[in-house]
């Protein structure tokens, strides 16, 4: 088994526990491997580095938020090696487990005491480039506070022309991120669906719109003159022109996470609790 | 082909309308069937009067809004007999035709140019009673203004103890209708899931949760001395007491209806601006 | 100085700290009246013994929730007594202070280290009657889940006919209360305005409306045969019938509260957390 | 009487429509001042042209739609010359008249037959320097899908600590403009208060807030690191550092508009219908 280790580095702790782990791993004499960007961090862990996008292995434990977890994904999204989450965030509906408990899960994982659950991604299309979300896509202008005039289509079937500050497209993991704070509303994981969720919409009756995730979600940018841009999970920046489209399917590749528990309901109201959401 | 007709009574036009249908079904030489609470408002259709519980026929043409399908529908809910509703109502989200194309569609649906939806219900299981909705089941207390006291559980797991004016369990049919004043999404028929919506939720976090269709929804009320009540498809009503059950799963009966064309979200938005909802 | 007393008498502890404030009033040589309802639940304060509806005292200490001061000031509410209302429900938003600071405030009370603050109540007038409310109206269908047609007008300009499940009219200290479960904002009590929210209305675009205090708002039922109920503050019970008109004003008559400190912002927060809304 | 005359550039229709009224005030012998930015649109018309920042009138005709108004009045926000608004946009709440009734109401206006409707502005205090805003104040990231962490304190008492996509400060004025979009409610302009209200918070309690409009508001850029701007009515832009504070007071100055009927509610109804708002 080769186990992989990443963590966010901005806050002390998250790269202290990611040290702990590495050393933990070494005891139990377990291959590691260690992300390159923590190595730079750390003394002496040059021989394990590895950078993420070449890091090949059978399970990757990111210490961190769902900031981590998304990036992490964002460099491995076709691999579909399975992410266990240790959270270090303020809210980490991603992650598994927390910090207090890492070694002793970590054991529990090595024992082979765990599932993999597959999530469902979104596959963007534009301008014949790929890209993949976890979580979500926004379309909004370039310049704060403007509108965008766009067209969604289902299926060929248009379904609305809308002005709105912008536009998610969200996953199930998605729908208790950013859509959430956009009136979105939760869809459980099980549920094979996309969320169109408008961002401060001019016409006060637009709703968000849950489709079949077996479904082609088109946009085109109506407004000449007004360039937009695709945030992906909150990472990557795609600029859209004026008419281009910009097509969601759902990816043949899923996210895979390393699951102790089974309980998506008792999530969800522990973190809305512990991020203060709710 | 026999051919099963009704109409809305509180509205001469639709039983105008209604008469006419079954004039144009004689010339044409159909076998009809009139329900018995529309042949007391006509002269002379007695020979072919038949009580709704009874009729069955190849299809049912209903003239009326969407409180005339789900009336219907609650008749014959385990019969799949094909609704071909004509919109004699404010909204109609449920019918498929404006009453000007009646007869030209009614001519059409004979020759077969026409296919079956099937739409998803809702069986509702309480104290050993079972009950079909298309659209939703609401829960409320027998008092307005007091607040219901409820524990909702998915497939065993709690999901949330809630206090609220009420609660809504829809369908995607529903999604357009009652759950939508309380905030809930739009869902696209071809989701399979249900819609948890709070009304008026004291916890001001509160969001809709869409689960899978699959799912058996668990709601026990909690609170001792205050009754009650399920309102089925705004029709029957069902009383619940403290620490009652009340278990939602799909049906195995689906609804079906009679459609000339395939347009969903055109219809969304036509039956928005026509209802003056958006 | 003469002080009242009432109490929530659903809680034991309620009527047990009411016990302690009256013995501590009576210790400190302070005339004390209490509420003949409590009276009914201790042994031996018969001589002090006084209906609620006469209570003419300097000040009231209400101890219990929200709901006892409604219920207080419904019986008060053209005396403008000062009710200090000590918390022993869930919320609290009217009450002033914790129960375990009950005996020290008071005694600061009593020293005179207070101040009164005034807020705005509504006066209803309807067929010939008058009532007054110092939270919200309510107005809804005898029947849930049946929708409320009614026009609305302020000053005699119509602001919009409405069909939704019902319609509250809210001052700003009632801002916090029900309305704010409807979708309805905090506003200040310092601004002198009302309330006006939709509940679960039909037509989505649909949105709460600030009006001056000073306006006159007018709400008229327009649909036969549907009889709908006015609720007060949650406790008292109107019944309104086909046209007829509701009229609402500021009333003349200020409820009065002890406050010790002026901190309305922090008690939202607070009160938010304490009663799990937020 | 002297009148001075903008309009939009961006619609043929408006400059046309403009050029008729500067000939109909000619006709009449009004002293007439024609906006330099259109005079380079038109020929002709170099003696009466006038910069829009020195236009000293008594009365500007502005046509165009609600922005054609805001950029009038931030040229003159402290001269409280009245606009009478001819309504070429989409929406135009801030308007009074539709394009043909223009002349039919300038000869009505020119009679003397009109009001002069007085509406609070906001006074922006950041870094020594003042802007005045007639609609509202949209405080965002620079980057888009970034959050805003700041904190709100209404006269020095703190409301709460907020992370949001934005927050907008709006007049009543603005109420029926972006702050709807973002889940504010309508604010009769006799109200004497503004709004606070965030965009897409993250925690999913946070409400609107109506605050007196003699309060002042101060808000302050809590995250290093994250830049943010102010968007003053849309349209100019101020940007705000790290610990920055930016105070809304009501400006001492009233933005001033011709009426020729008081009915707010209608023209709200109105406009919503034909703004497809609603």
């Amino acid at each position: 088994m080769k186990i992989g280790v990443v963590s966010r580095l901005d806050v002390d702790e998250s790269i202290q526990l990611t040290q702990k782990i590495v050393e933990f791993l070494a005891r139990k004499g377990i291959e590691t491997l260690l992300d390159k960007s923590v190595v730079e961090h750390l003394k002496n862990y040059e021989e394990i580095s590895c950078p993420l996008e070449e890091m090949d292995a059978d399970i990757i434990i990111a210490v961190g938020g769902d900031g981590t977890i998304l990036r992490t994904q964002s460099y491995i999204s076709s691999k579909q090696i399975p992410l266990f989450g240790i959270n270090m965030g303020t809210v980490g509906f991603l992650t598994e487990i927390d910090p207090e408990l890492a070694l002793k899960s970590i054991e529990q994982v090595l024992k082979g005491k765990y599932f993999v659950e597959k999530r469902t991604q979104l596959q963007i299309q534009h301008n014949q480039k790929l890209h993949t979300a976890l979580n979500e896509v926004v379309l909004m202008t370039r310049k704060p506070a403007k509108m965008l005039h766009i067209e969604i289509s289902v299926d060929e079937e248009i379904v609305e022309e809308l002005r709105a500050d912008g536009l998610i497209i969200a996953t199930p993991s998605g729908s208790t991120a950013y859509s959430m704070s956009a009136g979105g509303p939760i869809v459980d994981p099980q549920v094979e669906a996309f969320i169109i969720v408008p961002i401060c919409p001019f016409k006060l009756g637009s709703r968000p719109i849950v489709v079949p995730d077996k479904s082609q979600i088109k946009v085109k940018l109506l407004r000449e003159g007004k360039k937009a841009m695709a945030v992906i999970d909150g990472q990557a920046e795609e600029e859209i022109n004026f008419m281009d489209e910009i097509i969601f399917r759902k990816s043949k590749d899923h996210a895979c996470f390393v699951r102790l528990t089974k309980d998506f309901y008792r999530k969800v109201r522990e973190k809305l609790i512990k991020g203060g959401i709710c």
